[in-house]
């Protein structure tokens, strides 16, 4: 029981995150006080909502402290524990930051994963936070059924390919928006998409969307906003549903303009709805519980891709903001006992 | 039965239509075929939705076709039946148009009118599409209640003065949105809302609604879109409701620029919900029954504005597009036999 290593924010980012914002440092094991867990981080996740954690502006959640650990999910084991609900050995999930220890208020603890179910990183991506999304927005906001069109951003990522799986398993046609023709033969290939668009590869975005999707979309499952939103919206059939999780294309100070579409969810009949699956933690385990099974069916699939080192997540972050990832970003930070 | 006076489009306007848009015409009266009922016009509506209807391009109704009768609600009394399920003498609704006489098919006939329930004129208001438009938008997509803070666009308006009503009724408490102080006073002496914004009086909109809306805004009933929803999106709290029935505000063409909003849809968890009454026209008996006991008990009030001759309804559209008019506009084209 050493030091804590940990990757803390050097400087408020003023554009995209950096390597360079970030430091590692090496910092005291933290000391347990009463009704508090000692966990050591097996494993943390890089999320996009990170890029909204860093900047100081309206948000749903408070921005990450420069000079503090980054703040991120993780999962790691039980070593001591003063809240009597933990024994040591016991694998949770909570938000451990990016440091090899963490101190947690039992409160706080999101939830205790089986490793007998599923591998216990599937616990930070299709069986956690992530799969929580997708099912939210997909399936309860989207209500997906036969004869509906999904459309999906960022479809081959961790929430955008489990959405559009979920809209499948549920009878939908899908069709996947992303940025490469690698990951657009994985939207195809490995999460069984109907046809998918590699935007990057489309002049004009909006008749790419109606040649895919020529009875128009019902669900636009919503993760980046800007102009893959317009083009969605001027091919929504009536009554469409357009579930938001993220609005990763606009610029974090809030100040992007665009053209109005209050005209064109009136005209349509549309519900455009956001919403944020921490509101929805209390409904994980039985929310994970349900995919957990179309995972063990072969229903659903997932991809990850785990950086081996702690020192490694800032780079991750990166290559996630950039769109470089394949699959749900982990960083391992150590192996289990 | 004589000739069929008429209000015929002379032509598309393109900016604001002017009473010169339209013109007096005398046409025959139209021939019944199988199925078919003639209607003697009673009352016919002047309705902000009109705008959309004389502009061609995307929109939820055909354009009115140039040299054509005006489309619009109407009450009226079968005179001629070819369709076994009206009788003569009969009052009814449906898209009568601007003209004295109407044949609609028995199927277009929207609903028959009991004159012993209420005034009959109520039957294209506060229990017609108007009352129809505020119920769906405010009860069901704005699900008001104890706590929570409705801000009501176009107040004192038909829809809008309704919509805030029913707000009261289910416990929540009621902002207007209005264009003057006389306007403004309606709104609170009339419609017993608990506060009222004249907007034209305030420099700072979404300062003013932070004023009146202390605890932000859980619903925001929405029939102008356009910088007025800008102003009511920056003081919504989380997991409020926007119904959007109108975008009055916006220029026709569909063209208009903005602050992109879905960042601040989901950083509140705010559903947007565009819906159009006549969607709900099956349900109009069912709501109109429900609005009728709350005006027989007096916890609904409306306001009517009649124009006394078929000849002045393009001034009265004219005059509810800028605003002037006081409570549901209403067309006088006959009294009853």
């Amino acid at each position: 029981m050493g030091a804590n290593r940990q990757i803390v924010l050097l400087r408020r980012p003023s554009g995209p995150p950096a390597e360079s914002d970030f430091a590692a440092r090496v910092g005291p094991r933290p000391e347990l006080s009463a009704g508090e867990v000692l966990v050591r981080t097996l494993t943390v996740s890089v999320d996009p909502a990170m890029r909204g954690w860093l900047v100081d502006g309206p948000n749903y959640a408070q921005p990450v402290p420069v000079g503090e650990p980054m703040r991120s999910f993780g999962l790691g084991e039980v070593v001591r524990s003063r809240d009597p609900g933990f024994r040591p050995g016991e694998l949770v999930v909570g938000m451990t930051g990016w440091q090899e220890w963490a101190v947690l208020a039992g409160t706080d603890i999101q939830r205790r994963v089986d490793p007998r179910l599923a591998p216990p990183s599937t616990a930070l991506g299709v069986l956690g936070i992530t799969g929580l999304t997708a099912y939210v927005g997909m399936v309860e906001i989207g209500r997906p059924g036969p004869g509906a069109t999904a459309l999906v951003s960022t479809a081959a990522g961790a929430v955008g390919a489990t959405a559009g799986q979920l809209a499948s398993i549920h009878g939908a046609r899908v069709v996947g928006l992303t940025g490469s023709e690698q990951k657009r033969r994985i939207c195809l290939d490995t999460f069984g998409f109907d046809a998918a668009i590699d935007y990057r590869a489309e002049p004009d975005l909006a008749a790419a969307i109606a040649r895919e999707c020529p009875a128009g979309v019902d669900i636009y499952f919503d993760s980046v906003g800007g102009r893959t939103l317009d083009a969605a919206l001027e091919n929504v059939a009536v009554g469409a549903r357009i579930p938001v999780c993220g609005t990763i294309s606009l610029p974090p100070d809030g100040k992007a303009t665009g053209p109005r579409f209050e005209r064109r969810l009136l005209v349509q009949r549309v519900r455009m709805e956001g919403f944020l699956a921490t509101d929805h933690l209390h409904r994980l385990d039985e929310v994970a519980a349900r995919l957990a099974a179309w995972l063990a069916d072969g229903r659903l699939r997932h991809l990850e891709e785990i950086a081996p080192t702690l020192d490694d997540a800032p780079a991750a972050l990166v290559r996630l903001l950039e769109g470089r990832n394949l699959g749900r970003s982990l960083v391992r930070v150590a192996d289990p006992a």
